[in-house]
Order: structure tokens, then sequence, then C-alpha cells
């Protein structure tokens, strides 16, 4: 049967290719959409963000260096074009294997001949009691103009009682991962800049950034060089950092440490360690990974699933070595185009291929020209050189132009120290006078 | 006594300046304390956010074509440089006359020698059922948001529905004044833009803007030329337009006029009329003003006060012809200015004068490259013309120059069709999996 070409293909033949659906619109879906795109295959993105979300530069729209639009974007913007992608608002609920049909919180039922599972991960509380309900986590959009609320109101809270006495003002981040080395620095130069700028009537002893962790350094996916350097970073901008401390309870306001030290903290951040999302992974897997995730064989196909796939932060992929790849923006992007791929050949009669991830390196920024990167070829660079291969890349995978010049304004903005910023105290709830 | 410059006051110097306090970071209020930068006074602005908000942009927040950021400003950093004005996060509760305190909801009591009420208004909602609980005014930042939140959560669950039958899917704006025109003509691009570039699945003859007001006609503060040059362009955008139209009720997803019809509508968006602000306003006067607003003297003090002023869309200020100048950012800057001024002259000893309200005329922009513009000296201008000029008289006004910058940005993007555009839901809670 000779196939019509892609671009010219009607509404009618559409309705004959086969159905994909992919649960996610993260780094995993979007690239997975991405490759599918281009196939005579029709693709339905299900997700309860309208936007897709950068969540590298999170902790910056937390600090309030971005704002929400900078690092988001609508999921039906990106596949504008593409006629054979689909984007479905809706939260699902399960995968009914039987029937083959994604079902929907809504009761809509979609039907499918291959599912993408790329759900992604979520903050881990380890079952510590009261970290769930008063610790702020930052993994989602949601999360980050939380944290910043509360940062901000924490500061204007702190101007006010300085009209009485002098109080301690402490923000605990928990982890001490690139999420908590990023947040920590750019928390201290938050506060920084609130006090020279905005005239608040804090000084920076009072108001404390603490790093602490359980590890006995920073940053242990990267080399031990790149952890010392963004430990002295990070405690030359005042930034505490405690290694080897043990959490055992967060309050409203204070945590509490194995050590029995209970800390008074107008905000505890959560960067401790994730759990993949939802429970989809777990209708799907009769066994579960590391962390929640789900099993995949080297082709990203789920254990024990047909036509079922898993990709990004919420699979436990086997890296060749008897180990799992860690979860990391490379990995999800070049896990979603690979199961799109395998798809690809399962559709075409073919047999799939295992995946193999290719290194792309890791990095974190500490603050103003100074930054970590391990990269495969060139090791670990540091200071000015790593912050602005940091930027640089950051930028470039920004989705869209638009964001990315804005997020440029931003930057420049707050590197020269220039007036403002979007530190606005924004909630949904207004109390009406 | 020898007085020390203004600029190398120190704080010893100002502990013995008289208090203003200004309550409201509105356009009054901020005008207000510019002015009072410049003078021996110390000056604390009392606000419940801590970012004053270009209301007359507020609507293209809501439709989704510009960030709360870029027409929001926090005050601190407006005030930055100037060490004798201070900002209070904080809601005024009431103002004790004979104690000469400010008394916040926190328990504060802030001194006060001169104080300024500038805490504006908000929408008005006339005693209609269900018009407080249902319809969305638009008023303030979070109100802007929700309203944003409301229609595209709307256009998305018309997707969804689309997958069953076609369904109509009615905005409907009531009041056919400057923000319920140019809501209207925002709302239709916007309904437009996700149609043509996002692949929602609606029509455009589903998804209906209705304009409706009890006046014969739009815009009764412009000359019959403009209105109905205002109504022409509506209607080649596809908005309903209706007049002598009487809304008794407003249910959850519906809209009830006097005329017996009852209409089904995903949004009723509430641009009707103002109210003063709140109690504070009230408690001053023995007697309101039209729309609550505090009554005031030719030279803008609270009748039956003491050191008392009123300034912005909260004072029915006399026009020197027997009525109330208009509740416009103009008036308010003005205002504002004068209260100033009048403090500044009590306390040197002199008389009081009167206000004089200089006519900046009045602008309602409709769509790209039509507007319509009231002007002093000019009369009434429109088209790409009238566009032009409210392009420029509002990336003027705007605080600041990155957020003219960042505007700008968003302007051009609309402008070229290009894709992209603030278009995210990002609701405060999210359901957790």
């Amino acid at each position: 049967m000779a196939h019509t070409p892609l671009y010219e293909a009607t509404d009618e033949d559409r309705s004959n290719w086969p159905q994909v659906v992919i649960v996610g619109g993260g780094f995993a879906g979007i690239s997975a959409a991405r490759r599918l795109s281009k196939e005579r295959v029709v693709v339905t993105i299900v997700d309860r963000h309208n936007f897709h979300t950068f969540l590298p530069l999170l902790y910056q729209v937390a600090t309030a260096g971005l704002e929400p639009a900078d690092v988001a974007y609508p999921i039906r913007t990106i596949f504008g074009n593409a006629k054979n992608v689909r984007f479905r608002h809706g939260f699902v609920r399960r995968i009914d294997q039987v029937e083959r049909l994604v079902i929907l919180d809504d009761g809509a039922r979609i039907a499918y001949d291959h599912v993408i599972v790329a759900t992604g991960a979520t903050a881990s509380f380890f079952d510590i009691p009261g970290a769930r309900r008063y610790a702020l986590p930052l993994y989602s959009l949601a999360d980050a103009r939380a944290l910043r609320n509360r940062l901000l109101l924490a500061l204007e809270e702190a101007d006010v009682a300085g009209e009485r006495a002098s109080v301690a003002l402490n923000f605990v981040v928990v982890g001490g991962g690139p999420t908590g080395v990023e947040t920590a620095g750019a928390l201290s130069e938050l506060i920084d800049i609130v006090i020279r700028r905005d005239g608040l009537r804090l000084d920076g002893d009072t108001a404390r950034v603490r790093l602490v962790d359980l590890a006995p350094r920073l940053l242990t996916s990267f080399p031990e060089s790149a952890a010392s350097y963004a430990k002295r970073e990070l405690e030359r901008m005042g930034v505490d950092v405690e290694f080897g401390r043990s959490v055992v309870e967060v309050e409203e306001r204070a945590i509490r440490f194995a050590d029995g030290e209970r800390l008074e903290a107008v905000a505890v951040i959560w960067a401790a360690g994730l759990t993949a999302t939802g429970t989809l992974t777990d209708d799907l897997s009769t066994t579960s990974g590391p962390g929640g995730r789900a099993m995949v064989g080297a082709d990203l196909a789920v254990v024990g699933c047909v036509n079922v796939w898993c990709a990004g932060d919420g699979a436990a992929i086997p890296d060749g070595a008897g180990q799992y790849c860690p979860q990391l923006a490379p990995v999800a992007i070049q896990s979603g185009r690979h199961c799109a791929a395998q798809i690809s050949r399962v559709l075409a009669g073919e047999a799939t291929q295992p995946f193999h991830y290719r290194d792309k390196g890791i990095m974190a920024t500490i603050g103003r020209r100074a930054a970590v990167a391990k990269l495969p070829h060139l090791g670990v660079i540091r200071g000015t050189t790593g912050w602005l291969a940091w930027l640089g890349l950051h930028l470039w995978y920004l989705v869209g132009f638009r964001n990315r010049l804005r997020v440029m304004i931003n930057w420049t903005w707050r590197y020269f120290d220039w007036p403002s910023g979007p530190r606005l105290i924004v909630a949904d709830a207004e109390t009406a006078e």
C-alpha cells in the first residue's frame, strides 16, 4: 500500500493510523512526541498541566529570579503545527491493559496501540514526620510559586518583627545535591538583594541560609574537587554548610535533627530526594525499582506489559553496568526519544533495540559566575567558565526563543544588580476587606 | 535652626522629622510618596501587597497577553534609594484620630502626623444575587490570575467536551466602559489565538464573547463617535455587543437578565462599576460620597478630620463644577501628588490650595491597531494612530524600564502572531497524586 507523504495526510488518513498515548508532558514525554510527530501515528499527550516545565530552572522561580512564564511553555504551542499530535488536559487514573485504554479522572477513555508512561518523579519525604506537611519541595511550578511566596513573606515578616526586636531568620535547605546547592546559592543572593536594594531591615547575620545533608559532602554525583569548590563558594556567600545531619522531624516553623538540635526555621526547603510520581508505575510493574520507579527492559518496555513503555525520571533504566541511569533531564530526553523510536520499530515489524545513555555531563550553578560542571570529554570545569557553560546550555535548552529572550533579560538584570526583579507575593486567595 | 541638606540627613535627624503614613501603594499612594521623598518627612507606605500594580494593563494579564510581573513592581524597589521612605507590609484596620495612630491587622500601631488614605476602589456588585460569588472582577493581580486560569481552563474543557458533542461557549463581559471594552477585545483575540495556533478543537461560532451593558451605548465617558467606532471594531472581531441588558442574577455557570433570558456562560467577567475599597473611608467620613468614596474638601483633606487626606479612586474629589472627578489613573496620580504638596504646606505653616485636575484625556484599546482616545487638545483619535498613542503612553507610564522592555517583547510577539505567550494554567493548590 502506497503511503501519502506525512504532510499531505488528511484527517481520514490519520483516523487509521496507530494511536500512541503519552502520559506526561515533561522532558521525556515531549521528546517522545517530537520524534513521533514525524511518523504515521496519532499522538495524544495527556497532562494535568497545560504546560511543559523547564525543571532545571525552577529554583530561580522560587528565588524570584525568573517568572513562571519564563520556565513554562504551553504544550499546545510546542506542537502547534503538527497535525498528528494532540494535547489532552487531564489526569490519568489508570491504564487498562486488557482493553488497551488510558482511563482519565473525568471518566474519559482513550484507546491506545502503544502508551508511553512519562509521569516523572516528585519529592520523597522518606516518611519523616511533618516533612510532607511543612517542608517545601521544588518539583512543580506551583511548588516554586508557593516557595517564593513563603520566602518573600518571611522576609517581610522579619522586617515587621524588626520593629520590636532582632530575630533569627533561618532558611534551611535539606539536601546537598544540585537542586539543594542551586537553591541555597540563589536564596543567599535573594536575601542579599532585598537587604541591599529593597531596604529591608535585616542584617546579613540574622538571616542565615543553612544547607544540611546526611552525606559527608555536597554533590555526590560530582568529583570531590567540584564538591569542595561548591562548598567554598557557598560559604563565601554566607551559606552554612553542614554535613552528617539527619532530619528527624519538620514542624511548622522548625526542624529537628537526630543529634537533638531543634532549629527555628522560617522555611524548610526539601531537596532531599525523589520518588516516582503517582500510582501509575505501581499499577504496571509487579515489582517496582529503586525510588518507586517502574522496572523496564533494555528497550524501555515496562517489564511484564505489552506495548507499554516508560521513560524519564519514573523509569528504572538499566545503565548496562548493573546500575540505573540517574534521574536527569538528558536521560529523560534521550529515553523519551528512544521509546518513540522503539514504537516505530514495533509498528514496522522490526525488533527493538537497547537504550544507551549518552552522557551529556552534569552541572550545577552556585551563584554569579560560580558553577561546576562535569563534562564527558572536558572533565571538571568550574568558576566563570563553568558558569558561562551553564548559562549557555540552559538558555539553549529552553523550549522557545521568546522564553530564552525573557530569561536573558532577567538574568542580565540580576547580574548587573539593577533594580527590580519579580519579587512579588501573589497569592490566589485574596482576603476581602 | 539650620537644616542639613536632605541627602546628608542621618538616621538621628530623620527620627525628629514628621511622620507621614500612606495607606495604599497604588497610583495615588506612590505619587504622594514620590513627592514626599524629597521633603524632610519620614514616609511609611502600608499595603497588603508588596507590589504596586499597573491596573490599566490588568486585563492583559487576565487574557494571557502579559505576565503578572510585567504589570507589578515591588514597592520597596521603587523607593530603594530614598532613605526617608519605608514600606510596611500589612493591612490597615483603622485610623485612630485621637491618638493619631494607624492600626494594623497584626496589632502594630504606627504614629502619624499626617496620613494619606489611598486605598482605591474595587468592583461593585450592586447587590445582584450571585454576582460577588460567581462573577469575576478585574481589580487586582490575584483577580487577573484567577480570571486567566478560568478562561484557559474553560477552553481546555471545551476541547475535552468536543470529544463528545459541540457545546456553546459563552464568555460574558458585563460593563461597556473601558475595562469591559478592552477585556472583550483581548478575550476575543485570545480565543482566536488558541484556536488557530494551539489547535484547540473549537470553532469560532461556538466560542462567543458577549459584551452586555444596561446603557444604550459603549464608553459613556467618550464622545458618541468613539463609542460607535469601538462597537464596530468589537463586532468585526466577533464580539456580540448588547445594550439595555439588565443583569438580575449570576449563577455558577450562567447569567440571568431582566428580560427573562438565562444564558449559559463559562465565565462572567464583571467590569460594571467601582466602589471604594474597605471600611477605612467609611470610618473617616460621617457621610460618604458617590460609590462609597470619602468626602474631601477642595484641598483633598477628608471632611471632618484633621491631618487626614484622601486621594485616588477612594476619594470623592470635587471637580469644581459641582461634579466629582472620574476614577482614573491620572486623577489618582495628580491627587496623590497634591495631598503630598498640601502636607508640606501645612508643615511649613502655609495655607492649603485647592486641587485642579489637569485633564490628560482618556483612552481604550479594542484590539490590534484599534484604539480610541479623547485627548484634551487633539479631540478624538482612533484606529492605528489611537492604538500607537495608547501603546506609547502605557509603556511610558509603566514603572520600571525592565517592565517596559518585557512588556514590549510580549506585545511584539502577539502583534506578529508568533507562537507562545504566557497561556499557563497555574493554580496554587496542586492535587497530590
